[in-house]
């Protein structure tokens, strides 16, 4: 039997753990992301499952089919957050999955495939500023360059997982199999206003958009605030501004397009000291790669114009590029189905946010259902579910599972 | 004699006391100005003066007159730093005064008045977001409820005076009576590009012009930089960015102002995350009092202007406000006869930037004579003067010294 209310309960149980008290932040390979996995390895042995920690700091765990060894329908979410957080961006997906096989295990049921969960340690990328990190290792497209990444406080990604007491040598050996993965299905709040603008509990994603992510760093002349006359000055900070409202501008132009400015920092960061130095990031997305492309390229432009323009050097880095991420039509059908059979309206929808499938697109078929969240709020302590809709997806979920069969 | 490369060793010797190792960053009651202060007040023993540390921090020093016990001529500036700073800001004005008591008790010369020397230990206000402490405490117009203030570590400067081994309760006790004091006379590099402009070594200031500060925090909806639709966005950075054109476009709107915004903080500040709060200074300078009063008016409408169209919550803080400081014309005109006598092109000029001057106001007369700097470039490691400039000045300053008389 499902059970909604122990989904809502394992939400909040999770979201304890933070580095923050009174918010949640829960990096990768941080104390509290041990407290949390630990805490899902439980929750999985619990529903019926072999689990363990991966080289990686994945939460694995497997759940056999009719007999052993059967190819397996993978399921999943990450278990990391961003800064002050809120508790159902990832988490949800991890523990519904959890709650189908615990229900699957309490009829003791076996299906004619195994099945698997992962809590990704990895996917926001915060303390590393590389996404997908859990995901990509089991994918087999982990890059073993992003192990000399640097967190904030100058540790190394390798460091940190060792201290982590995890071999940073066995990741490579992570990498699944393509025939031992027949699809990946992920269950996520939509993060966005679509499904309760439409009274919606859930929806099939169609594909998860594509995003290019940028770092400008604008270099103008510092001096004194109170003596350096409006028309002598080369401020970082104003040129930035320009760039912050152009991107907003450029990405208002199509209704498809978002872009964001998320960090801006300045040098020297004094009230009475003209900013000398500027850096702040881009992150652009769109659900067709030639529409974010062409979109990131008018951004660039501007930046550069403004720079010329206001005798600033500027410079533009990318940190990331992902193209978008098809979900596959016989795994859309399928879950369009389960949604049927629980009575519920059929909505198609892409996802704007990135998602670990992203990643697993390079080893097998990918599916994604989405659950109405309040307000299209998430990465924010105000993000929210009801426990109905958490029961919804929950059955949906659960009977897409049921009734999953291969493609013909 | 006056020794203009000892003036520029003394600049470079104070500035290896720093915190940052290939920069000059030195904040109050910090273990770097510890060292500077004890190096000045060698300095000023080697001058022959009587010198010792206050209970605010300052280096005082003292030179009797013809007889012990007269009325001072006060000279100085600060030995604080904003964060990477140049080395002549503040240092300058107390070395050559330095440089100007050496010379005179080399000659064995006593004049019809004391000249004391200070070495501010805050005038910046880097470290407690409160400027001109050292200053403040000589003029009497220390305000006790400052010591509660906390730095960026959380340390009260209560906490820190008493680290620094100085007794807080002994601030009051710096005061100075009126009658003491006859003038305060404050040689400073220029910190803008006026003299540089006209060919000048240097120029006798008139005002010190007023300026207010004011902190401005918006408040909007952090949200998924992938999912919210650029029409449903309140995006605080956004708005932020408007503001801080505001800024720049009103302070454009009249030659005597300038307006800065030094400082931007968002949060959460993730590359993937729309910004919800945005906390920024805003810096107004001008020369008359109403012009900058109405300046920030303007500015804090255009504020909440701002705000009401994006939906945004501001607020709006004034953290300081300081009117416009007249220098004396009998001291003006004292320091302008020194600068003909000296053989140099006499030109007066406002100060843009705040200076000790406009605290010790408040028992004294003040005046102040300008330096040229490179490309009137202050606050900023790029910070230069040439020695030939030093020279010019400490000749000034010397000769005013020796010519200084009482007002009829």
């Amino acid at each position: 039997m499902l059970d909604p209310g122990r989904i809502m309960q394992r939400c909040d149980a999770l979201a304890r753990h933070s580095e923050l008290p009174g918010g949640l932040t829960r990096v990768f390979l941080s104390r509290e992301a041990r407290a949390a996995t630990d805490l899902v390895l439980g929750w999985m042995r619990e529903a019926g499952m072999e689990a363990k920690l991966d080289a990686i700091g994945n939460a694995q765990a497997r759940y056999e089919g009719a007999r052993a060894g059967l190819p397996c329908l993978m399921m999943g979410s990450h278990l990391d957050t961003v800064r002050d957080a809120g508790k159902y961006d990832g988490m949800l997906g991890v523990i519904t999955a959890i709650e189908c096989v615990q229900a699957l295990n309490a009829a003791g049921k076996r299906l004619p495939f195994a099945i698997e969960i992962v809590g990704f340690g990895d996917e926001e990328g915060v303390r590393f500023g590389t996404t997908l990190l859990g995901s990509r290792a089991v994918a087999g497209i982990f890059d073993q360059g992003t192990l000399h990444a640097k967190d904030a406080s100058g540790k190394s990604m390798r460091e940190a997982l060792v201290e982590f007491g995890l071999d940073p040598n066995r990741i490579s050996a992570l990498a699944r199999k393509k025939q031992d993965v027949v699809a990946y299905a992920e269950l996520h709040i939509e993060q966005g206003p679509v499904l309760e603008a439409e009274g919606l509990a859930v929806g099939v994603v169609t594909a998860i958009n594509g995003f290019s992510r940028l770092r400008a760093t604008l270099r103008g002349v510092a001096g004194h605030a109170g003596t350096v006359p409006m028309k002598l000055r080369r401020d970082a900070l104003t040129a930035a501004a320009e760039c912050v409202l152009a991107v907003e501008r450029i990405a208002k132009g199509h209704p498809d397009v978002v872009g964001t400015v998320g960090r801006i920092e300045v040098k020297p960061g004094a009230i009475n000291v003209i900013p000398g130095e500027v850096g702040f990031t881009v992150d652009v997305r769109a659900p067709q790669d030639e529409l974010r492309t062409r979109s990131v390229a008018s951004i660039r432009a501007e930046i550069e114009s403004v720079c010329k323009k206001r005798d600033v050097r500027g410079e533009i880095e990318t940190l990331q590029e992902f193209g978008s991420t098809a979900c596959s039509p016989w795994l859309m059908d399928q879950m369009e189905n389960a949604v049927k059979r629980q009575g519920l309206p059929v909505r198609r929808l892409p996802s704007g946010a990135g998602h670990d499938g992203m990643a697993l697109r390079a080893i097998t078929d990918i599916c994604m259902l989405f659950v109405r969240c309040k307000g299209g709020i998430s990465h924010s302590p105000l993000e929210s579910i009801t426990e109905a809709d958490a029961a919804a997806g929950a059955k949906v979920l659960f009977d897409f599972i049921e009734h999953f069969r291969l493609p013909a």
